[in-house]
């Protein structure tokens, strides 16, 4: 790793100020940021890099996502969302094991890297399989085994998922300086039962991990809670604990007033994925109001099978105009509020000091190639980066200081071996002989 | 030109059925296309193209836009619609020349060729300067002028914009067999009195041209007609003729039922913007419900300033998915339905021969890279297509039977010196001294 000075760049630090420095040169001492400035740092440096007066910015977050459903991208299309998860999805996840997961989750990692992203928030299963891959490609990730409960009879000691987490949380949490943290899950409430909510909530305290929960993403799920409980989801699973730690709340399309409250003074993170709500007929999130109301926003592809893509510049785009759309305010959001989701909130979210570039955080940088025809000319940075800039702008992609790619080139990952994986692989264990 | 053979492609013919030709190959004769088929046609071509298994598809329809305005791309962000066009979209405008025009002209053309695009109706100013430059370039447009009418006096044989709409006609009208169509035009019916109407519905009549009008964009523009005459847009510029010629209507952000019936009848094509629509606040049109009434729908990106890209395969991308996720429907759009609003049903809406891979056709062809990791694995081409893919992952347009872009190479641009005429003359022109 060494020291690195990157220079001659426009870097957005993501501050609280939106500070663009012109003529920038950014320090990284190992996995940090040792400075950033506009006079060149004293001493020497391993190497050196001229970012060729592009745009610098801290690598994205994706704080939702299921990476090896890469596999799945595209499959079953034309259906309604039952028969799409219960005739194509389910059956086709029944057959995965850990090599296929390896595989899809290579293929995921080498889209997520080339497009901008430096950390992800993933909930799947296979998740020993999966962080050994992601440690490997460099980037960091909030690992999330995703634990569901139908049965009445519940051991958290024997409960399969339950051991999973246990044995991941002991594996890997702060693996490398916290590369890899393992967040407690709960799949979602209607996918569950109040068993398991109260003793993954108890574990998550006692070992204090971060929740990974997906809430209210469908009208069906939050109205027939209230139902079953007489409350919300976000309510039924607060009276149990689940909101007690730092906390992630994916999709929340369907959540209200009263939610947005608690989530505002439980300091529970909404992570948004319109792309994936869009997609599905779920519907759109009410995030300027959320935000108003105070909550923390993360932003998130979710897997590719409901997206399907994982580029969150384009995820970014389309935060940025379907709440001006719907609500028939341009205002409605700024490009700045939708760069903090994809960056420094994305990092709050996850419980990571990431997402801003300044001294002490984690060297997670990105370098956006500015002299395209499709980013020219520029009037704006910010403008630019979130409803002109597409992942394929990206140039380089620094995590945790060490440089995984550059113009084109994986320096992390075997992308014909992950390729041939998928195709010889994966693709004749989940859907027979091509 | 000469004769080209394309082989070793999956084409998407974009027929009715919706054909996907394995292992096809597709000959080129001219401009148009002369065979397509699974066998290897006789005789011998000057050129051959193995297409490398990739999917080769009609050239994209990009089929409302004001190209010049590429050069005010995130020009006056963040502020309401009103100030925004008053106090920084109109005061730049005023200050174009031609010279300017052709700089953001070339610069828009980069753009579209690289990431597909073939053919575009443009509405504008300095459309002479616009289409030697499309002319140039080598991909097909409908040009209109865009033409206002505030005052009281109007005379069709002196009135300036209708001066130059009758100048272009003569000029350009079916200009190297139909690369050039002119359309007439009205800006919108906001903008403009019945006499405008009649006399440029007339013209449009007797010229057998096609008509390009802004329709029902915002709610203001569509209530306020709506006091003023008792009737929408759309039916009371019926009233005065202007769609008893072949017509393209953009926007229809707030047309009604009644509208879409007639519309329908008239066989008016409604031009899709969705990202405009969602950008600027104005809403989201009724498309499933326009295609069920019967209306042939297009897609276009509108201007930069208000997107702020050109890119055909996002523009699709939001119109596959916003339309499930706010009618809460995840079927109300398919893929098909996408591919063939910024295809074959785009090239009706411009009456044009194009948009379908099939003899006699002209030949606008482009060639997406699938071996990408985002385009990877392939369940469906069509899904990959409008879901997946970028515009950055073409890797060849042909543009009537010419290949003007290969690989990232423009043959038919000299991108670096459109570069430099914008930075160093239409920037300083419009903006001041950097």
């Amino acid at each position: 790793m060494g020291t690195i000075l990157l220079h001659n760049c426009r870097a957005l630090l993501m501050d609280e100020a939106g500070t663009l420095l012109d003529n920038a040169y950014v320090a990284v001492d190992g996995a940090n940021i040792a400075s950033v400035g506009t006079t060149r740092p004293e001493g020497t440096f391993d190497r050196e890099i001229d970012c060729g007066g592009n745009v610098l910015m801290p690598g994205l977050v994706n704080a939702h996502t299921h990476i090896p459903m890469t596999l799945l991208r595209g499959y079953g299309g034309g259906c309604d969302l039952h028969t799409w998860l219960n005739q194509w999805i389910f059956p086709a996840e029944d057959k995965l094991d850990g090599r296929a997961v390896r595989a899809g989750t290579g293929l995921a990692l080498a889209e997520l890297i080339a497009s901008g992203v430096t950390t992800i928030a993933d909930m799947y299963m296979f998740c020993d399989e999966i962080t050994d891959e992601v440690v490997k490609a460099g980037i960091s990730a909030n690992i999330a085994r995703g634990a569901t409960l139908f049965a009445q009879d519940f051991d958290f000691q024997t409960y399969p998922a339950c051991v999973e987490t246990r044995e991941l949380v002991e594996t890997w949490h702060g693996y490398n300086q916290g590369q890899i943290l393992v967040d407690a899950c709960i799949h979602g409430e209607y996918t569950s039962r109040p068993d398991l909510w109260i003793a993954m909530a108890q574990y998550a305290r006692e070992k204090n991990l971060g929740m990974h929960v997906h809430v209210s993403e469908t009208q069906s799920e939050h109205e027939e809670c209230k139902k079953r409980w007489g409350k919300t989801p976000f309510q039924i699973l607060d009276r149990h604990g689940v909101w007690d730690t730092r906390a992630i709340a994916a999709h929340c399309v369907w959540t209200t007033e009263e939610d947005w409250a608690l989530m505002a003074e439980k300091k529970v993170s909404c992570i948004h994925n319109p792309v994936s709500n869009l997609k599905l007929g779920s519907g759109v999130a009410w995030i300027p109001a959320m935000k108003k109301a105070g909550v923390n926003i993360g932003l998130g592809t979710d897997g590719v099978s409901s997206n399907n893509s994982h580029d969150m510049f384009e995820e970014m785009k389309f935060a940025a105009i379907i709440h001006n759309g719907v609500t028939h305010d341009p205002l409605a959001l700024l490009p700045m509020d939708v760069l903090r989701m994809a960056t420094c909130q994305g990092a709050q979210a996850l419980g990571r000091r990431t997402g801003r570039i300044q001294a002490g955080y984690t060297a997670d940088l990105i370098l956006v190639d500015f002299d395209r025809p499709n980013l020219t000319p520029c009037h704006s940075v910010a403008d630019n980066l979130v409803y002109s800039t597409r992942g394929s702008d990206v140039v380089m992609n620094m995590a945790r200081g060490n440089i995984i790619y550059k113009d084109g080139i994986y320096f992390t990952l075997d992308l014909e071996r992950i390729k041939r994986e998928v195709s010889d692989y994966a693709m004749p264990l989940l859907f027979g002989a091509p």
